[in-house]
């Protein structure tokens, strides 16, 4: 009998997270991961360069939504509200489905200093992206840094409110109240 | 004749910067650096724990002026005034006389993404560490972990602006403006 593999990719995900979460991101091979879920090795670099890549796979079309949303602002849009846009779109990815993944994930990443440091790298990166199509949408480069930048933090702090057990609001709720905080913060 | 070897490591540093600039991080070894400038490798292990080391030495100095800026602010400062207080303090780092050297570690930052990613990392660190000091002066939790990052946040941008060729400014005027284009830019 021919045993039908659907969703390789994301079940080899899911099972390289738990087991970075219980034994270690070391300590895991590529061939345990795969094993855990009955496939091969081939079939795991068929869909993901390497271990790290697990983790951090997706960054372009994660990227690419935000900058989706600074183009599908209005002409005449204030910086601000261009990145307020750009996270309003990205909350597409934060469904509640996704939340136990992007937990684990986050464990996984607080307790290896070295993926921390990579997924810092990703937020700069998606930073300089948001600066370039700030200035393709007629904003002048320099507060274009500081919108992307601010709007790149505002997402940062929403992801992390969102992942808090016990905050039950959906991601674009988060982030609503994340600008509208930060807004007060930095009128008083 | 003894030679009186003054400001050893402030000698070493520099040089480890002008060579990982020209040469390549990894391709420097320890022994090259201590040559260039007459000293041995066991003089260099007394002042720092690796390469690595040269570049990110003095976070917890550096993190300390910052935190003592906020227990400065007064004991009814808003969130923001206190961040803005930590960053005024960290000014006394970045004099005129350390620009040419700040600008060579970041142009070797640059040039090395796991020296970037360590970089953010610092900047992560720190974030964490004036979350805490606000919570110290008083400030709730869910306002400090705003505050702190928004803070950090500003200070990049102005450390950026700082680097820049052109911009003979103090770091202190730069951070004002600032954190005057990022109050406005959250106004409109």
């Amino acid at each position: 009998m021919v045993r039908w593999q659907p969703n390789a990719q994301e079940r080899l995900g899911e099972a390289a997270l738990r087991l970075y979460a219980s034994r270690g991101f070391e300590a895991t091979t590529v061939a345990e991961i795969a094993d855990s879920v009955g496939l091969t090795e081939r079939t795991f670099f068929r869909h993901f360069a390497d271990k790290r890549e697990v983790i951090f796979s997706g960054q372009e079309r994660f990227q690419q939504v935000f900058v989706n949303g600074i183009a599908s602002a209005s002409a005449d849009a204030t910086p601000l509200a261009a990145v307020i846009a750009a996270v309003t779109a990205a909350s597409e990815f934060f469904s509640d489905e996704r939340l136990t993944h992007s937990r684990l994930r986050q464990t996984v990443i607080a307790a290896h200093p070295e993926l921390h440091e990579r997924e810092l790298l990703k937020m700069a990166t998606l930073s300089t992206a948001l600066t370039a199509a700030l200035v393709e949408h007629g904003i002048p480069e320099s507060a274009a840094t500081l919108a992307a930048n601010y709007g790149v933090m505002a997402f940062q702090l929403s992801f992390e409110r969102w992942l808090l057990a016990g905050d039950t609001r959906s991601f674009a709720d988060i982030a609503r109240d994340v600008f509208a905080e930060l807004g007060a913060l930095t009128a008083s």
